[in-house]
């Protein structure tokens, strides 16, 4: 069981494509449909934003039964802050794709990502459907894939192979990443597709764990876009009968795979980002303290922008572990980059250990270990550097 | 009553003074000593941050009684992540300081900025004392207040004057900001002197609730130091007797409008800002909710580079609302950019607006009016844009 790089992105009665509609302003590849020949089991993982895009609501409506048959996605609008007339217009294109391929409303899942607060026009949609429909294919998931891009300046997609019930299974993953050169996309998407034979609850307890250890375990700037969405869709086409015990672990450990590696892509693609830097908490008081800890220290904006200094400026990370709100002693605090001990018992090491954290720094990837001693949980949060591109980035006007 | 803009910056009985002692690298004064001729009334509101500087536990431990004496303060070294060396050294420049002043340690306050992490040479204090404690002079505090700037590019001070049963009184107040031009100095310090007289209580009620409408509502970045310290001593000189109400209320007004001068001061020369803005929120559930709120807009990265695009990109407005925990309903959001309407019941309210809003955004200062319909409660956090100078700031390594 291995994840797979160079196979071709197909995965049994799956079929994709992808059209230009004239939804991205600039031109482009912007609408994908991913279709299972056959009924699928569905579950999603939605954005916890209290401002929840009207794709977003139409999708979790429909994955609630854990039946569906295509998943619908546009670049170039998001379709957030629209209120009813966004409503409507998610739920119009769940219909006009139901009517082309066939099959009910409620089987269609609807992810966007764009520009905040401007309206879809469904025409742009209704238009090109039926071309897109008809030249769905088995090869089509990069192009899928390409349809759903903004900014992100390289494809994620990521692949696993194993056996359940004797029957060799597969799981494809894609995602599209928070690379905002056009402001207001920073959204998350991801869809996965497998041909396992899997239970809805199954299915939804595997997603579920597997987002909880990826993705949200990574953090460009701790801002939650409206449209984060990752769906998954299993046909069952393998053929691998019910599963033991044995055989969901292996399928749940693949899962988490494939979205363990589109998320360190995510980062790694993260908006000016130079380096992807792992902060990795030891020794909290409990699981809540060792995620609040990483999470506090892998958001700081002094933090990160010493990441981009190459600056093992530790007590930039001293004074975030303080306001984290976790319990700690100042006194008890080891840190390491890397292999190189920069902290020992709340205090610096020295010029010379810093030299050589400051040499292990200049790495596109490195980590950073907090050992807290009041405990015995761990957790980590992968995160990126703040850079002059960031601001370059974001401060753009929208265009 | 007023702020006075061209006064001396003296308050009877008070002196003060500073050295270059050679703490800070770069040379110029880095050691402040502000004396009060009798006995004085103090009180103090330090960072909240678990890792606190050793000077901030020395002033915790003498302010308690609330008797003081003189603030003894110093650039170019926090003393915080030093340990108990750390600890020492700022035990010993308050005996050093109380034996030259011929007073009691305890009734001196400390305060320290400037790089975290290294040891403080004691020796550098004790031999500029002497001459520094002979320099003191009731026109000293420009200069002691030039002591304890570290990269702020304008000195901040501020005075009010008003009567207390029937005698003048003035209140001073200095403070140094958060410009971090060299990493690891964010600290925020402010020391106010009055010749008021007031109880311990009353001092300490008046202050707090002071910081709590000032320097509780600014950020720069959403960090916290590990040496944030305002320290504030009355003399009682004024002789006006014990407070009656009013007296207390104008004198706690008085206080306040001091700080929020100083506050006000501390953001627009935040890290590299060029902008400063005002968010308001409106219409929350709850007190905590209107802070919370506030915050979340006033921090957050992404709706700070908009800023600095003079970009009107309300989108990332509703999304920082609908992760902060809030109670919300994204229909019942109004969002203003000074008087101009962008955002109404949750949606765009067009291009032109945006337009004007843009236009409103090319002010060196705005605001930002957040109504939820939600209940009646208020709040407002002042923050600044983040800019390529921000980034340019913090990554730069320590020198």
């Amino acid at each position: 069981m291995r994840i797979v790089e160079d196979a071709g992105y197909m995965v049994r009665g799956f079929r994709a494509g992808a059209a230009a509609a004239g939804i991205k302003k600039r031109g482009g590849l912007d609408l994908a449909i991913i279709f299972s020949e056959r009924e699928a089991v569905g579950a999603g993982v939605f954005t916890t934003n209290k401002v929840k895009a009207a794709p977003v609501l139409v999708s979790q409506e429909n994955v609630r039964n854990g039946r569906v048959r295509v998943i619908v996605a546009n670049s170039g609008n998001a379709n957030a802050c629209t209120g009813r007339e966004g409503l409507a217009n998610s739920k119009r294109t769940a219909e006009l794709v139901a009517q082309e391929l066939g099959i009910d409303p409620t089987e269609v899942l609807v992810a966007s990502t764009g520009v905040i607060g401007a309206q879809l026009d469904i025409s742009l949609i209704s238009r090109s459907l039926k071309s897109l429909v008809q030249g769905l294919s088995p090869e089509g998931i990069p192009r899928a894939l390409e349809a759903i891009m903004t900014t992100d300046s390289f494809p994620k997609m990521a692949q696993f192979e194993g056996r359940a019930g004797g029957m060799p299974y597969r799981i494809v993953g894609i995602a599209k990443g928070a690379g905002m050169i056009m402001p207001q996309m920073a959204t998350m998407l991801c869809f996965i597709l497998t041909d396992i034979q899997v239970g809805a609850g199954e299915l939804k307890k595997a997603l579920s764990s597997g987002v909880e250890k990826t993705f949200n375990r990574i953090t460009v700037d701790g801002d939650t876009s409206t449209n984060d969405t990752v769906l998954v869709m299993a046909n069952g086409m393998a053929g691998n009968g019910r599963m033991d015990f044995q055989d969901y672990e292996a399928f749940s450990k693949g899962l988490t795979e494939v979205m363990g590696k589109l998320a360190a892509m995510i980062v790694k693609d993260g908006e000016g980002a130079t380096k992807v830097i792992e902060v990795r908490i030891r020794g909290a008081a409990s699981s809540a303290d060792a995620i609040a800890a990483a999470r506090t220290v892998a958001n700081s904006t002094l933090v990160k922008t010493a990441f981009y200094g190459q600056d093992p400026n530790w007590g930039r990370i001293m004074a975030a572990l303080g306001r984290s709100g976790i319990k700690m002693k100042e006194e008890d605090v080891d840190i390491w980059v890397d292999d190189v001990k920069i902290v020992d018992s709340g205090v610096g090491t020295g010029f010379d250990r810093e030299k050589d954290a400051a040499e292990r720094m200049k790495q596109k990837e490195f980590s950073v270990t907090i050992e807290l001693k009041q405990g015995e949980h761990e957790d980590r949060v992968t995160t990126c550097d703040l850079t002059h591109d960031y601001v370059t980035i974001n401060a753009e006007y929208r265009t």
